[in-house]
């Protein structure tokens, strides 16, 4: 529905542009919102867009810029000058802003910071200083908040004066004089208020707040699941110092599942969107790890290689130990898609499991759930593992009329080669993660290669065993 | 910081049920959030949750009810008789409501439903007719709703008496006499217009609406996209009927992701969580596509079978047969990884760039990007193909002391294969999105198993034609 509005307003919009139609593009800027003028605009080359832009309002003018990509935005930053920039920079969120300046050249960075107002300056170098993965990183500065020993009829006033500041009003933190966290009030309760109530008396004050330094990810879920629409977050000292509101959560939680999806298939997370990222980028990203993974792969091949004919080797081992090979050879891919592919079912599971949990709960009650569901990915893995070697044992026997010693080894490497990969998708993941690490480095190729090692060895060692 | 939280009072709880301190369990009930007092409550015995929450008031308890898992609801539910389950229900907010009801078995939904007002009975039923994975099936009917022609002051009036029957009163929707959407106005828009205002005057007339049919991914992802804390829902004739607010869109949000990584690992979706999933369940929604993996990797052992030898074979021929199933069995491992790695890369950039694209983009503008990113994509293997062959190449000629036809046959074999990779990673995606189908259900695996049968046959004829 938003689409064919927008290929039906793209056309109109180049052609105010060839007639230089200011006014009509001043109109398309205002009347249509923001966030569909970027989206239009991204099909624009890249010097079409500010003189489409300059006819509107510098509020308007910032608002569809925060909507464009992150690419977008670089180039459009690099045709300003220093003052302009700067113009640009005092109008965007604080959230934004941050988001921006972290990305361009120091030096730049540098230039236009210096004709910003100190206050403003201060808050955006104290911002730029949080790690990229806490929540200080995320939160904007931009929050309302008021005294507690008022009305609520002051309160409404103040909250008038706060609103084109604030990134939201429907939710008032209550601040002590020293700026520390004592209340929160939701706009909603405000106007359901006795005008004439303090708000002390009417104020939530069990606040659930965060710190700075804590992980963005825990934000954004307890956010997602307290049905918050922002969340303080305070200093060490309880003083507030910005908030994180719900369209941050779901970016960050969006965020969180494409660098899961991209670590569990081996790709190194991207900082763009995979189409915004610059081809010898993905290049590399993807490319590392295809070249970690193959030097696995060629241990592998060191592996089987241990198991080849050797000169030394008498006329009936020789003869055993070809017609092993040549079962090897053509159940070997099903033995180690069979562990792979559970091995990467558990990690999955667990993988996303951890995604939808705070990250944060890691007490005793968690350690007990841990060990519950070890031993339901083992049962699990055993059942699945028994599943198919019935169904590849009968397969090899009837159809490829194997023996029935043969058609065992298969089966029974398949169990055991099963077992250890739902193990291995399971252990790895829950060890990462207590120890602190992200679990889904452990990707499904890089499992599925530990398992390939595995499953060689016990294919011949089982075989050699059923055969001899 | 709330999990401590949690661990210290879960005891003083226990306690207070022990010693029959109805007062204690109350004001536990009554002070904690309610997201709280459930997470500490999921600790407890089925038979032990109604005893605590039977002390609060009837919307605490329904509250708290609300935000257990939908395996601890149902266990809850079935403890209750139908008086008491009506009126929980009636509490209920109407989207958790429909959700709880279309779990529960058909003929005690009919018994429950026949204790609720008719009014409140015709919009569940209507609800609970929409579709599982539409706007209407994840929409509330709990919306603030004003005329056009009353002013500012009043507006806040009749606000205030809805605030109690709306999920949310921070966006107040514009409806004619017969509940057309005509506009809309934001609480803050509200509190910042003059109280004499006509809110015909000061609405916005341009709202970003979707219809009850439309896809739930859409409207989580527009909601998102806008920063909106809420999208209306309309019928046919453009009647409102439901909101989706960001809470519920950022639970479709996490939904997609789980389902989307869930498919790419060949699981099939679960309908609840991993831990509150039957084990039963688990092991259907994996083993049948391992079982389906299994078969197509059984297909490749008879393509291999195809290339052993026959006993038609001249001297010359085994020999040469047996030189190459020795380089076969050593190598296959490393060549069908690579080939299955890339592949899945790509078909994960590609599924997570779709889950973060609203859907209905299906215009002229997308048909052309695909081409663009088929042949970067297409660029991209070609690159990687070449950098993993040259590290294959060294290693197998220096290390495995192969021969140099040898070595290049594996070189070669691995550059077509990792194109052939990325471009079935590409293109099942891209195809099946097109068709509107999901894409995600190309798995990784199935991409991988279906490249492993390519990787045999290439292999095998490369290495023929490099050694004979």
């Amino acid at each position: 529905m938003q689409d064919t509005y927008q290929t039906l307003i793209l056309p109109d919009v180049q052609l105010m542009l060839q007639e230089g139609d200011t006014a009509g593009l001043a109109a398309f800027c205002t009347v249509v919102h923001p966030a569909s003028v970027a989206e239009i605009l991204e099909e624009l080359e890249d010097d079409q867009i500010w003189p489409i832009l300059d006819q509107a309002e510098i509020s308007v003018r910032v608002e569809v810029f925060e909507y464009m990509s992150r690419r977008r935005q670089m180039t459009l930053v690099e045709q300003l000058d220093s003052v302009r920039l700067s113009e640009l920079l005092e109008w965007m969120s604080a959230d934004d802003r941050v988001d921006l300046l972290s990305r361009m050249p120091q030096d730049r960075c540098e230039d236009v910071l210096r004709l910003i107002a100190r206050a403003e300056r201060n808050d955006i170098r104290k911002l730029l200083s949080y790690d990229e993965g806490s929540a200080g990183a995320i939160m904007t500065t931009e929050y309302a908040s008021l005294p507690a020993n008022i009305s609520v009829r002051e309160a409404l006033d103040k909250l008038r004066l706060q609103a084109p500041n604030s990134e939201t009003i429907y939710y008032v933190y209550i601040l002590s004089e020293d700026r520390r966290l004592e209340g929160f009030i939701s706009l909603r309760e405000l106007i359901l208020a006795k005008p004439d109530a303090r708000l002390s008396a009417i104020m939530q004050r069990d606040v659930i707040r965060f710190k700075v330094t804590d992980q963005r990810e825990s934000v954004a879920q307890e956010l997602g699941r307290y049905n918050f629409i922002a969340l303080p977050i305070v200093d060490a000292d309880n003083r507030l110092v910005g908030i994180v509101t719900h369209d941050d959560a779901m970016d960050v939680v969006q965020e969180e599942a494409t660098e899961d999806a991209y670590l569990q298939s081996a790709v190194a997370p991207l900082d763009d969107t995979y189409e915004d990222t610059p081809l010898i980028t993905i290049l590399w990203k993807r490319g590392i790890w295809l070249l970690f993974l193959s030097i696995v792969a060629l241990m592998n091949a060191r592996v089987i290689g241990y198991y080849r004919l050797s000169t030394s080797d008498v006329p009936q081992v020789v003869e055993q130990k070809v017609g092993l090979a040549t079962l090897i050879l053509l159940f070997l891919p099903l033995v180690m898609a069979s562990g792979g592919n559970a091995g990467s079912q558990s990690a999955t599971l667990f993988i996303r499991m951890f995604a939808l949990q705070p990250a944060d709960s890691k007490g005793a009650i968690n350690r007990l759930i841990d060990r519950r569901l070890i031993i339901r990915e083992f049962t699990i893995g055993l059942a699945l593992g028994v599943a198919l070697a019935s169904l590849d044992f009968g397969v090899a026997w009837i159809f490829f009329g194997l023996s029935v010693p043969e058609a065992a080894a298969i089966a029974t490497t398949v169990i055991v080669v099963v077992v250890l990969g739902t193990s291995a998708g399971t252990l790895l993941p829950l060890g990462l993660r207590r120890s602190g690490m992200d679990p889904a480095i452990m990707s499904n190729p890089l499992i599925a290669a530990m398992i390939d090692i595995l499953a060689v060895v016990i294919f011949y060692e089982v075989a050699w065993g059923f055969l001899s």
